[in-house]
């Protein structure tokens, strides 16, 4: 482990710097504040909105406009503290939650700092991410994990963050019903999530057939092909609807799925605006909101790792270094692919 | 008033035949169980509802196809009582929560009964209503209501409580801030029962000069013609949003005006399928939903109305006997009407 | 199985009819509305209350004035249905939830109907239980349940009720932390419940070393004994305290290790009135509650048995006929004992 | 109005420097942080824990072992602004909302910044509080007030944001029924706000008849002598108790007072330690729970002083300047006082 007052003033990581174009260079170690911790990345989960970056030079409002470093989900050790901070957390392995909030404004004193509105967020313009050696982050934001917990699942600490924070707004409780459209990452961890949450019945619907075995194994207890079972008029009756695909045919359907009192959790992207059931919405009261990031799941998350309700491990499906970042941005590509991480320092 | 041994074996009743076709007919007086009250009816308020059956024979799943009694904002008087019920009912003069639900299904079981699977609601096909002499209802939803609310007021408690139900929807508490789109009798009550909940600010849009001007007299604190200004971008940034015009584009852009963690309630009608702003909702976390009916408001709208918060009144603008309940069912047209109440024993 | 049309006109209970006092005897079958079903029961928990209305008489303002049939954990099996029940359930195994609420009063319209004041509970003066060959319920109150439930598994549902209860109002969610005190029946109920919940941290204190032992068998991650530890002072700091021993001193001091906004539920019976750490409530804003029965808590606790979760046969130390029901009730008396089962039919 | 620049560099504040012992003497004024304002204070009102620390030196685990500026409702205008503020803010009148929290905690994190762990609240040892002519507060805790509120009104905004935060523990809501026992200040403000959050009935308890009377005056619907009608058993089946009295039978006899789910607040303070009915609370599914300082209640506190539905000038009984302020925090001592207030800078 690197000593405090070796820490070299530069460090290599890989930026963006244009559409489809990264480049491995040395860039400034970045400075910390007397609440602050600096990281040495261990592990970096590569996450849809950094391929979407990566393709496409923004999401929605949010536009690349100068180089930026990618990656927010990740492990690491901490390798030097702020003036704040216990010299006894040096040499700790940590989950980062890769938020700086404002901590003053009001959804900050609401407590509601996910949207808080001067967010700076880990790999979301201007702010850089974690594809580098080092990273800054706040004490209270380096959550320490035990050492059953792999370098690999610590990263992915932030995808089961979503969905935890998912499960928590979808109400699910013991014996509750869920339907989850999509068996991608987001769809798996969520019906991990989903029967550590007490679930007892996890539907899993995706056109891949390879995709809804997948889901049988990490949870689902039944999984539909949609264009086999009319998911809008199958009487599936379900307390919560969690959408982590992003078809608007999927969010459709799947909401009139829904029981009276039930609630729709939109947490797949891609769409600005969407054609929704109202009268079904209206009629059974049902609630539908989405998600965006997560308050207070790390220690939830590392709970449900731990304590083996999740896994996360056999999600990697591909590794890679800093100089192949680029290939595991591009490794959705191959159908058979889960999740890719990125190791900065190897 | 009638004595219980002599309730007449028919009573005089407005029945719809047909499209836009009523006829006042004799018809059996509705026999009443142990647990319900026959009441006198004294006025009935025509609802937007009322006035879709009339002109088109169905609203949404729901079709007429038989003959059907409209009306189901009422108050009267209980002239007889089941033999369950204290005699001492006899006399009482009650607002009428106008449904009649299973009390065993799991929504009945769970205190949502207004979602129950089996409800008899009043007006809603094949359930008769109030536009009639005499009706039926359970001991426990003739409500009891002070001398000091009239007839007309004690009719409209049903619109009030929609109105309630939407304030509680819309968590509005004192100091909130809520927009609501539609200034006709539903969102001008709900301008009103805001107000009553405590909101700070209540703004009211509408397309009409003269009904924005009548919002200001009921609680709005400003009105906007969302013609000169665009609601979606205005920076309103309300706590709740509450739709009460059904038009597609007020609610996309009320929903825009939403603040993070807030919420929009759709209470008008009008489309089964309505295009939402998705990534405004997933990224501010907003929670849209609708109200269908009521429960548990009947004695909060009385001390509304009887404390001089909610003043209903003053929205009567048309009064009719039976034999001119057409008219009452097409006073909407006139712009200047917001109420029109049927008198079944004038 | 017995046959519909061949029910007996009288059957064989255990009759309290005395302090201690118990009488076998031929009373008749009794008889059910046409929402209600007839069971034949199959195996009855033995409950401290039973226990507690054969030494004493009497539960607080409960009192037993006349012969009274013990017993309200209960399986059993549907031998005859009601007009309005489908003939289909003849034959089903099921749980029963052992009351019967008036479906009208305020708290049973606000889906709290465990809190119904015209509740008729099993075992309840004058209520008879299950210490007989049959009983009567309400259909939607006889739970079908799965063949890998046993019978004593499915009248063990009962307890399991109380601390699914007991969890829903402690707010336990994954990830949180709890203390229990006593390691008796419902403790180590409320002990699974919690893993089932979630709770990452589940202290379970007892005075006797034995019960703290079986404790860890069965989700504690950590016992202690409260004369080694001060709970008020040992900084535990958890979200939730349930009380499921009675004693005053447990609850003074397991209130004071709650953490600030936390919970503290209070399940165990004795004392009509406590001294609690007022101030302490008042500074952390601690929630201190009670629980009464349960509403819908039986297909969750069927979930949470069937998948595993929660073990409940094994908590079976006794089984006994109808005859040697008084050795039932008098099995506590052994500290190694945890539940007695009755067998009516054996 | 002074000027930045010209900011002395004492001021004159009253300082407890022993038990009953308060010297007016010249201070260091406060040095601001960059996200602070420093105000010259108004108005400061007299609080029972003023009184309390100026009596006795401790309010439980808090003991004054030092100088310490007392007052912690207080009003003033900004006479200077740190780095970080807006220039504009100097000149603005504002009520001080008196805490500093650390931002950082678990709790500040979740929202709940009046439980932080590190607060530092005025006129709690050691922090100084209002009886100077200065202040310092953060930026977000100096909220503007209009015109129309009296210097008196925004200091009273402090005892004001208890009672809403008490309103809001309660859950009173449009129709509530509340009872309150104790008619002094914070009853007083108690009963204002129950109506203002739509409250329909309003039982005020307390012994003395002048109390009992003036509480008609702000709100209270009916008024009890709590030795003439016996409060636990006299069927006010109210939703909510406050109590704002701190007297261990008003406790008692008011949780017996609330119906089946309903709230106990209790506000009033006194004893470490309570005995309470635990078998009503149980059995009824009470919920009871104490109210610690608030969060994000001013700007609800301002509107409803400012729309006429909360009084509090009326409130004010006695005005004095810093050298009379031990004759203010004797002020209690008259039954006939309510409310007194210093004036640091006449």
């Amino acid at each position: 482990m690197i000593m405090t007052d070796t820490i070299p003033a530069t460090m290599r990581a890989s930026v963006l710097t244009g559409q489809r174009q990264l480049a491995t260079s040395e860039v400034p170690t970045p400075s910390y504040a007397s609440d602050e911790v600096l990281v040495e990345v261990a592990a970096v989960g590569v996450c849809g909105s950094d391929t979407h970056y990566f393709r496409h030079g923004r999401i929605g409002e949010f536009v690349v406009d100068g180089p930026l470093i990618l990656g927010h989900e990740l492990s690491g050790r901490i390798v030097a503290v702020g003036a704040d901070v216990p010299e006894s957390r040096i040499g700790e392995r940590v989950a980062i939650e890769p938020q700086k909030n404002c901590r003053r404004c009001r959804e900050c004193r609401a407590g509601r700092y996910n949207l808080c509105r001067n967010m700076e967020f880990f790999a979301t313009p201007p702010i850089d991410g974690a594809f580098a050696r080092f990273c800054v982050i706040r004490t209270e934001f380096a959550h320490p994990i035990p050492d059953s917990l792999s370098d690999e699942a610590a990263a992915l600490l932030e995808p089961l963050s979503v969905a935890i924070t998912t499960m928590r707004k979808a109400s699910i409780v013991p014996g509750s019903s869920i339907l989850i459209a999509g068996a991608g990452p987001i769809g798996i961890i969520c019906a991990q999530t989903a029967r550590a949450f007490g679930a007892a019945e996890i539907i899993v619907t995706d056109l891949v057939a390879e995709r809804r075995e997948r889901a049988l194994t990490y949870g689902a207890t039944r999984v539909i092909d949609p264009r086999e079972v009319d998911i809008a008029s199958a009487g599936l009756d379900v307390n919560a609807f969690v959408d982590a695909s992003g078809a608007p045919r999927a969010v459709f359907d799947g909401i009139k799925a829904v029981r009276p009192a039930g609630v729709a959790v939109l947490v797949g992207l891609g769409s600005s605006e969407m054609n929704l059931p109202i009268e079904h919405i209206q009629n059974l009261e049902i609630t539908v909101t989405g998600i965006f990031r997560y308050t207070d799941t790390w220690p939830a998350a590392i709970h449900l790792v731990a304590s083996g309700q999740v896994d996360l491990d056999s999600l990697v499906t591909g590794r890679f270094d800093l100089d192949h970042a680029a290939e595991a941005l591009e490794a959705d590509l191959d159908p058979d692919s889960l999740k890719a991480i990125v190791y900065p320092c190897r």
